[in-house]
């Protein structure tokens, strides 16, 4: 319960961060801004600058986060615009079609298709332009090694190799029959790699080392796992009641899942096992941050 | 004559080097990467590249811009790929729905709609991780400092107060009757930010003080209208010959034009002025690249 609480009154805070980096709707843009500022503001728990966030406390101390604050809020936005991006892309008619997302019209729904696409363009350059606000408050070299560093994190997981590359797999199999090696690929980039980007960026803005970066980068893709496996789980299990979205849809709509493949006792076993991994991987990193390891916990072996 | 073999072989460098930074297409993402590179080579004279990197050399000479050449080079990719996303997207059926572009199917019509969106994405994304390579070569503050701003330029021209904004303004105006003010503004943004982007981005890799970039600005935007308003007239006065593509497809479209809100010869008259204006500015620089002088005019005074 006491968690509970304390999460609840940091994804406000992190919201309130995010949205102060939101541009001001004025001007001959205002519709683009418009677009995105909606897109933003539709929801969503702000998990990724949270973890973000709670890395940079992890590996700097309350103290040393503080201080860079004004490093380490524009990477907060920055994640989180890219998230929405993709949200917004994801659910344009030529990829998933989707009218409602979080119980909201989806952007391009309220603003018409070729505004959907430029919102999220939009989205996808402001967050490297909001990122770009950290060199403002750089002050010497290690500040500036910091942030390069955690710009090249965030470009790589969220293209090609990252996120872009998932979307593009997942396209590409849909109606397709395939194997765990590669459903488990899909779920790393998808999801993983941005999970990857919001831990090592904030690991990283607050001077972790590089085999510390990869520990953090596989405790990530294992939580990602899980909480995918999770997603499998649960739309087998759930009830919309509880989860606020249509249920069984996986089966519907043909897809391989980890229930597919292992049925509900095997996924639930996969599941644990991805979630036991992640724990391990941030137990060795050895250093306190008991918010941030119930964060995860709750991330892992969430019931909805 | 001079001129145009040494553009011919300085566009064939450029091309090679843009080149270089392409993905391999290997791997689980071999789709995108194929998409990717297939937009990228599907043509275009590599302007932008040239720009910024004859721009280096005006401000830091020959000798500086080899020495750093490790550091120009990412963002001379970047900023091709910024133009090239630009024009994947505004193929897409949702915006101009456009099978051909420089006689070669569209990438969307090639790979489907759903992997043009993500291909544009990508290319994005691709654009600043590129540019992040330049962190590679930095080699002391000043470096830091240099590609710091030189990243600053590219998001903020490629954004919502830049590129994107244009493209939103000529969206929501199309089939609008718009003054010469809102005209000049699209104009500006839709294809003046770029070259911004690109001749800015290029002096401020080579130290350039902030009001040498002020008038660097200047003069890309004056060239960027006068390329424009060009435009507009050879679309009245060209052949589908002499363009490689059909004209007078502004009236065909209803599109208000430099053209039909002054007439051929008015129209004829503001692109002297904004060409004259460019210049202008190129002039007071007070600094030597007779290649980069000759490369403004022949912008400006295109006659295809």
């Amino acid at each position: 319960m006491e968690f509970e609480k304390e999460l609840a009154a940091k994804i406000a805070r992190t919201d309130e961060i995010v949205q102060k980096f939101l541009p001001a709707e004025s001007g001959a843009q205002k519709k683009i801004m418009e677009a995105v500022n909606y897109s933003v503001t539709a929801g969503g728990k702000r998990l990724r600058p949270l973890l973000l966030s709670e890395m940079s406390i992890l590996f700097g101390g309350t103290e040393y986060a503080e201080q860079k604050q004004d490093i380490i809020r524009p990477f907060m936005a920055a994640i989180e615009m890219i998230h929405t991006y993709s949200l917004v892309h994801d659910d344009l008619p030529a990829m998933d079609n989707d009218r409602y997302r979080r119980g909201k019209l989806t952007t391009h729904t309220v603003y018409g298709e070729a505004m959907g696409i430029l919102a999220g363009d939009a989205l996808l350059n402001l967050a490297f332009e909001t990122a770009f606000l950290a060199f403002e408050a750089a002050q010497g070299m290690q500040d500036y090694e910091n942030i390069a560093l955690a710009l090249r994190i965030l470009g790589r997981e969220a293209g090609i190799y990252g996120m872009i590359g998932g979307q593009t797999i997942d396209i590409e199999d849909t109606g397709r029959e395939i194997s765990e090696e590669r459903l488990q690929k899909i779920y790393e980039l998808k999801t993983g790699a941005l999970l990857k980007a919001s831990m090592q960026a904030g690991a990283a803005l607050a001077c972790a080392r590089a085999d510390e970066l990869e520990t953090v980068g596989s405790c990530a893709l294992a939580a990602g796992l899980a909480f995918q496996i999770q997603d499998d789980i649960l739309d087998v299990t759930g009830t919309q009641e509880e989860l606020g979205k249509p249920v069984h849809s996986d089966e519907r709509n043909q897809k391989t899942t980890y229930v597919t493949l292992y049925g509900l006792e095997g996924a639930m076993e996969k599941a644990k096992e991805a979630a036991k991994a992640a724990i391990g991987f941030y137990d060795s990193l050895g250093r306190e941050n008991g918010f941030l390891r119930e964060l995860l916990l709750w991330l892992i072996i969430r019931k909805k």
